[in-house]
């Protein structure tokens, strides 16, 4: 089956066309009718209203096909990470899943059965995160396929959690385990050797399928000062948060946390330390607290079921120091590139 | 100068790099400066809190080149119409203009002077339109450049202006000259020989540069039953109004307002009305009100110095009917399309 924009060409306005209109129909205002103010996607705009007393968040991402991902991803996949990463960002500044707009730009060779596939993911995400689309855009690109999204969250006036809130003496803190993500994208490219098939099934799957911390981020508003989710990289979204708050961290390479398929390759392969520390894509959620709160974070951590690990501390100075087990300075490079890694 | 993305090629992750964050900080932080709740771009996410007893209205467009615009336009051009098509939408549903996201994936040609040049048009438009940029997304594209904004505006809660809310009875208006914007992109691409140059100049400004009607959407609400842009042609967004609401509606052709520079183009070829009543890109407003708002609307029309005409009304049944000076129906055929109009 061609998809409905074949043919169609350059135009050179913005009017849609009824196919257009059709698919919109089709595969999109089924996943905004529960929410009224979309008006079935027929209107010129939606209606947001944050709750009483909340103000929204707003993110937005934007993924290419060949550039973000590479193109032979179930299209339901690539629906859930297009959303996962931005509800990441939510949770990041403590906010709750509300709402998202859907921008998609496609290629010809995009099918009724692919766009069936798009919209099932996003349908399965929206039970899963309680979030409803209220509205988008639909056109045709002689390109490769460009999704924009962008998510709405709701937070209580004034408590976002920020980037710029770190204080001297915090300890930092991640979710879950780090270096998943990287380690899944060298594993689904092949580039990890002798690790074995449930390992490297493992990781491909956090790589493939964020995990985003919807039900943590919220829930740190109050014990934790500044926060920012994984996408660049521990050591990277850390320096954003030390740049920002105009504090230097330390992180103790020993305390970050591993999973069962991370220290297998690392043990294949130590070196893979600094993808682990530099990578990006693994959508936990980096944070700085007052010691006092390590109680209180412990007893989070054992309700949602996601480990909270303590891995370093905020100092006065600028720039995130890396130490090894012995207590000596580590050199991480930017590893969130495949080609710089050498791995 | 080459751009700053040059030589990324693929890389299958959502980490920035540095030259992104770089191009970020040099031309998109700028634009968000005067909003405390972008923090600089530099955080997750924005914060935006509508006026107490106000809610949000979003809506969102893509362009792609090649698609919606050529590729040779002055990139400032390019960002105010990528803007101003959104804060049509927005005057569209009654709503102040307040806020905007961008998302952009450019291509490597894409060099500093092009975006020099965006961001200037974008801040200029900031000043005119008073909305700022609240977040975004910038990546790297092996494809064209495909760039989607989301405009945030504002309405009192519950008074935003709908499609769906025509009753039979109401007067239709329109605000503006209509058809500009159609005969304007034929003119550019040179298929409306014999205008005068002043003439097609004209036509092909209202073409690029759309003014959106946002003082006179919010003026609006209390006036208007129904209201939507053009966007995809008269005729297409009277149905629109005409299908949501569960109504029918007759225009008659003569009394659609047209600019002298459209008058002169269809005295030289009669046929052209089928483009000015089908065509899109106008960027008016189209909206129904009952009689006796008519007195208030011509005052309104005096005092934003924008003409309001009565086109056309409300009646039982569906669709749209357009009726030629002596009262006899015409075909109109969607004319957004310039292949398929014959101009």
């Amino acid at each position: 089956m061609t998809g409905p924009m074949t043919g169609k060409g350059p135009r050179v306005t913005q009017s849609k066309n009824r196919d257009e209109f059709a698919r919109i129909a089709r595969f999109f205002a089924p996943l905004a009718a529960a929410y009224p103010g979309a008006f079935g996607l027929r209107d010129d705009a939606a209606i947001l209203a944050p709750s009483a007393g909340a103000e929204l968040v707003v993110t937005t991402d934007t993924i290419v096909e060949g550039v973000h991902y590479i193109g032979d991803e179930a299209p339901a996949l690539i629906a859930a990470k297009l959303l996962r990463v931005n509800l990441s960002d939510l949770a990041a500044m403590g906010a709750r899943p509300r709402a998202y707009t859907l921008n998609i730009a496609l290629p010809a060779k995009v099918d009724d059965s692919w766009l069936a596939g798009f919209s099932a993911g996003l349908a399965a995400d929206q039970e899963a995160y309680a979030i409803t689309l209220i509205g988008g855009d639909s056109v045709a690109t002689p390109g490769p396929a460009t999704l924009s999204l962008t998510a709405f969250g709701e937070v209580p006036a004034g408590a976002a959690l920020r980037r710029d809130a770190a204080r001297i003496g915090d300890a930092v803190y991640v979710s879950g385990t780090i270096g998943d993500g990287a380690l899944g994208l060298r594993a689904a490219r092949g580039v990890l050797p002798g690790l074995a098939a449930p390992d490297a099934a493992a990781l491909i799957a956090r790589y493939r399928e964020p995990q985003p911390r919807t039900m943590l981020g919220p829930r740190l508003r109050g014990l934790a000062h500044a926060a920012a989710d994984i996408s660049d990289g521990l050591v990277a979204d850390l320096g954003h948060i030390a740049e920002a708050s105009g504090v230097s961290a330390v992180v103790r390479a020993d305390a970050v946390p591993l999973s069962p398929a991370a220290r297998a390759a690392l043990a294949a392969a130590p070196g893979l330390l600094a993808v682990v520390l530099g990578g990006g894509d693994d959508y936990e959620l980096i944070f700085t607290a007052p010691r006092s709160a390590a109680p209180a974070l412990q007893a989070l951590a054992r309700e949602l079921d996601l480990p909270i690990a303590a891995i370093g501390e905020i100092a006065s100075g600028a720039g995130v120091r890396v130490l090894d087990a012995r207590g000596a300075p580590m050199t991480i490079a930017r590893a969130g590139y495949v080609h710089g890694t050498g791995a």
